[in-house]
This record gives structure tokens, C-alpha cells and sequence, in this order.
């Protein structure tokens, strides 16, 4: 943990340095985690200053006309390698921003693709890309509606970069977001937490790791919809992607101003996962998702809507795994197997790069 | 001229090999031209097929409700160098796609950006470029809403590339497309061509050309408005950005199914622009603009057009072109300063690479 907030904080080691005194990017800009959000409060949100934007959820939220509201929502993909167990960067980059726009609640429509290919990629690589986009699409049920592409010499990207974008229609009548958590609420997670940045790390080959775990990437449109289906007292669904669980929860309690308390026996971690993580030194709780999703829902609610998700293809290892309180503000704490309680701090650095 | 429509011409050479043989992605699969259509309809649109993508327009038509349809649109930004005369990354970012959802005749509202980070990018740069964007932004009047940053290794992108996706609404009952020129039109352009291309390729200093000349980069919303509520006899909007004025007029003959005649003498050229193009020998048709339109309209209005056109700020250089004609169907012709007529193609392959 970091007692000093100006200072950052990477895999333990405080930095001499505060974050808004970086003058270069660094791998951990890209994280998910405190250095993003940094880069993200100074750079960004000021001059481009808007309700939607400022919102700080995976999907802006406008309304188009007064009678239809649009979620909409982009994403850049670097994956590396552009194949791995589970998917690839084109299912990664259609399920990617199909999930961003489904935790806030609406129907994911239309997607745009703009590609960045690098001279020499062969054109082969390219073909199964968009073929496995073609699948995903059909899955989610959207539409690529349009497509940009560019060619960048050799050595000015790495095989091929997928940017996606996508409108969603809000017809629901409830308001989702990271600012809704209330004390007392309970939450939950769709399933098995860290198996897409492990898949993807042991696809590297660089660690001398070898598993036959899968990416969990999936498009979460139709557990969302069914999720809001049979609970109108869902408050929050958000994604625990880049970051993973303890990065997205801490976003969640700082947007509520609540705490949130986890246990970390409920957790639900695959033991090839857990056992990857040990070998490797990472904490699971910070490795990346690409189809599971965090539900932040009334204590009433939790169960019928955990009965639910453990019927449906997306959730079945789906569990109940804290609750939210009202102290300490802003701050995540789990309770260990142990029986101790310690705080879950945001990533400060660079964990896995080029993870999505 | 290419006799041969299954051999690629590349700069007057025909190739050996046809386009769909290519096996490695080369510069010219993104200029704009033959390669790049080729690519387009061999390997994303059998799979993607959609009539919003497959209408081959500047941004996709959607219904989203009985009583609204949305264009979409996207672009991925790669220029080198990052800042250039008359713009940078951030402003063509931004008007790249508000201009690509205002050829449709739709408002645009909402953008997102997809930021791709080289490391060690200084920081300031990235400032820069958003604080442009914020510029373009408020003049276009319109909304980030959304944003993605991702960061990869050195020499793994080229400073930053954006990719940005837009959203705009068609409140007015017409139908723009490239499908709907019609013989007896007249073709118009909003004012000289070719600026941007220049400009990059200056600001480049590889060429050992110095000039004045200044990107064309302009947000041409407001135009767009302007020149639709003066006219309901406006038939195709589209700008010429890669592949120039002629690769945007050969796409809308063919998707036509028109002939397009141009006089060579009526076409607004800078006279700078058209010295460094006798010097590097280009044609500054085949030029990219970034703050420019074609306007096909009824010969009834195309007057009227004009005039107001040359009363605004992006349109003071605002030009009828040449006519639409029925024969012969999908090629451009221009009758040249001596009289003769020429064949105008589509640009074959790549003449300036990553100049948007």
C-alpha cells in the first residue's frame, strides 16, 4: 500500500517521483491502473471536459433525442500475440466494446473498426481476424457499420492494431454506473476472475509457461440483458478488464464514495489460473477479464440474480464475492483466508502489457 | 491507363501480379486507391456484409429507431509527421470524421478516440494533440464522449496514432450517397485540392522542398448544413481526402453507375500546390485534402450552390468542376488545357503514404 497519494507506486516499490512529474510514457500509461488514471485526469478529461466523458464509466452515456438515449464507447486493441487460446485480437476487439457498452445497461447495435496494419502483415493473418470479428458480431448480434484502414511501415506497429467503437440504444429505464453503488448493496461476479491475461501471457511463450488455460473472451450483451430482465435493483455492471477485479472495484468505490469488502475464499480463481499466478508472482486480483462482469445489486436481489447467472452460458461459475459499506470511503478491503483484512489498492504500474 | 481491370497499375506500371495474389500487406494497401479497394472487397466485406458497410459511403446509414437514423463513421490516424503547416494528429483526427458523418447530410454530436502510445513519447506532445482536438471539437460543436488510451513498446507505433469513431444524427428527409449522382448534375468543389498532401509531404523535408503551403484541414460541418438548406436538389457529398479528387469521383461513377466529365481548366489548384506537384510529379488530382468537398447537385441549383458556397469561410474558393454525364458509366474523363480528353482512374497504389 501507498500511504503517499502523490507518489506511485510500482509492483510495491513507491516511485521517487509523482505521477504528473512523468515527462515520457511508460508501459504502465497504458495499465488500467493509477498511472492510466493519471494520464487520463491530467491530460485528458480537462481540455475534452464533458458530462459524458467526465462520467468516468466504460460507455458515455448522451441523450441523442429526448426520447432515445446512446451509450457509446471505443476501444483500442495492441493485444500481443494477435492469436492465443480462447480468441484473438478480432474477437477481442468486437467483445471489447460490445461488453463496454452492455454495463451500462443498453443494447449493443453498431460497431465501427478502424484498422492499423503493418507493411509485410501477411494478408492470410488479416483474413482470420475479420472472420473471427464476422463470428463474434453474429454472436453479440451487431453490425460492423463501417471500417477505416491504414498501412504504417515496417517496425511503426506490431502486425496489426484494431480500434473499435460502438453505439448501443438505452431503452430501459434505469440508470447504471460506477456512481450508483449504496451501502449495503452486494457484489457479485459473473465468474472465474484472471483467465484472459494468463491465456494471453502463456501464448507470449516468454515465461516458460505451459497451460492449457483459455482466454474468457465473450460478448456479455445477452447475460446483461437477461441480468436486467429479472432485477430492476442492479446499480452497477462494469467489466473488470485492464486492472482486473481490484482495479475496477476500487474505480466503483471511488465513483460511489462507498467501501467495498470482499472475501477472498469466494473468489472464484481456476486452479491453473491460481497456480500460474503464484509461479509468476502476480496477484489474480489485477489480471485482466475480457468476458466476465462485475454486479453491484440490492441485497434483495443478489440471490435471484445469482440463480440466474449460474443458468446462463456466461455465468455459471458466477458468485456472490463482498458487499459494499460505507466506510472506509473510496477504499476496497478483502478478508483473507487467513481471517486478516487488508486493503486492495488500484495497479500502480505495469503489470502485463499488451494484454487487450 | 490499365486495360487489364484484374492487373494493378502502380504509377503507370502495371503490375505482374493481380491485386487479390498480393499475399503480404503492402504501403499501398492504405492509399486510398485500387489497392486499397481491393482489400476492402476481397477480405472485410464478404464476411462483415451489411448494407450500411457495403453502401461504400463515408460513414454507414442506420435506422436506430422508425423515427431516427444515425450515420457512423471511422477513421484511424497515422500522418507523419505528427505536427505539419495548417494542422496536426489531433485536428485531422477530429475533422476527419466529423467530415466523413457530414458527406451523409447528418448533424455530427458525439466522437470517441482511440489513443495507440508509442513509449517514451513525450508527454507534451500528448497535451498538444488533445488541446487541438478540443479546438476542433468546439469549432465542429460537437462531443468526446468517450476514449481509450493504450500504450506499446518502442518501435512498435510511430509517436501516436487516434483512431476516432463519430456518431451523427439525419434529421432532414434526403438521401445523399454516392449512388445518387445523375446525369445532366453538375459537379462542384468546395476549393483548391491537393493543400493537404503537400503540406504533410513538406513538413516531411525528405524531398528537399520548402513551401508555405498549408494543410486544408477544416471541419466542414457547418458548410454541409449551409450548402442542405439551400438546396434539396444536393445529390452526393463526399470529400477527396486519400486517393484525391480523382479517386473520389471514380468511386461515385461507379457506385452511380454515371459518367463524370471534368474541365481541367476550372479546377482550383493553389499555384504552389501545382509547382511542387510539377516538381515531384504528382498529379494534384490524385492528392489528399482534408477541408474539402465535391458537391454533385441538379444543374437547376448548382448556381445557387456556388454563390453561397463562396460567401463562407470553408467554400471562398468554391468551383464548378465538370458534369455528370450517362455515358460512359463509372469512368472519369476530363477534358484537358489542350483540348484533349484523358481517362482520370483511381489511384493504383500508394503515391503518399500516411498522409492522414
Amino acid at each position: 500500500m501507498n500511504n503517499n497519494q502523490n507518489l506511485p507506486e510500482i509492483n510495491g516499490i513507491v516511485c521517487p517521483v509523482p505521477l504528473s512529474h512523468h515527462t515520457k510514457i511508460l508501459m504502465g500509461h497504458g495499465s488500467g491502473g493509477k498511472m492510466m488514471n493519471d494520464l487520463i485526469k491530467n491530460i485528458f478529461l480537462p481540455p475534452l471536459n464533458n458530462p459524458a466523458l467526465n462520467a468516468g464509466d466504460d460507455a458515455g452515456v448522451v441523450e441523442a433525442t429526448p426520447s432515445l438515449r446512446l451509450a457509446i464507447s471505443t476501444d483500442a486493441h495492441v493485444v500481443s500475440p494477435l492469436f492465443f487460446p480462447g480468441g484473438d485480437i478480432g474477437k477481442l476487439a468486437v467483445c471489447g466494446t460490445v461488453n463496454d457498452i452492455s454495463m451500462l445497461g443498453a443494447e449493443p447495435k453498431y460497431l465501427t473498426a478502424g484498422f492499423i496494419l503493418e507493411e509485410g502483415l501477411d494478408i492470410t493473418i488479416l483474413e482470420k481476424v475479420v472472420q473471427s470479428m464476422k463470428y463474434s458480431a453474429e454472436e453479440a448480434g451487431i453490425e460492423i457499420v463501417a471500417g477505416d484502414t491504414k498501412v504504417v511501415q515496417k517496425n511503426k506497429a506490431d502486425g496489426l492494431y484494431i480500434t473499435t467503437a460502438g453505439v448501443g440504444l438505452i431503452n430501459i429505464d434505469i440508470v447504471l454506473g460506477g456512481a450508483q453503488a449504496k451501502p449495503g448493496d452486494v457484489v457479485l461476479i459473473s465468474g472465474t476472475t484472471g483467465d484472459h491475461g494468463i491465456a494471453v501471457l502463456a501464448a507470449r511463450g516468454e515465461l516458460g509457461l505451459e497451460t492449457d488455460i483459455e482466454s474468457d473472451i465473450a460478448p456479455l450483451n445477452h447475460l446483461v440483458r437477461d441480468v436486467l430482465t429479472i432485477s430492476n435493483e442492479i446499480h452497477v455492471l462494469r467489466d473488470p478488464t485492464r486492472g482486473g477485479v481490484a482495479s475496477t472495484l476500487n474505480e466503483i468505490a471511488a465513483q460511489s464514495g462507498v467501501g467495498i469488502i470482499l472475501n477472498e475464499d469466494s473468489i472464484p480463481i481456476k486452479p491453473a489460473v491460481q497456480a500460474a499466478c503464484e509461479i509468476l508472482g502476480f496477484d489474480p486480483l489485477y489480471v485482466a477479464n475480457e468476458g466476465k462482469m462485475i454486479v453491484i445489486v440490492s441485497k434483495n436481489d443478489a440471490k435471484k440474480v445469482l440463480a440466474l447467472m449460474k443458468t446462463l452460458r456466461y455465468g455459471v461459475d458466477a458468485a456472490i464475492i463482498g458487499k459494499v459499506t460505507d466506510t472506509p470511503p473510496g477504499r476496497v478491503l478483502m478478508k483473507t483466508s487467513l481471517g486478516s483484512t487488508r486493503v486492495i489498492d488500484v495497479l500502480a504500474g505495469e503489470m502485463l502489457p499488451r494484454i487487450c
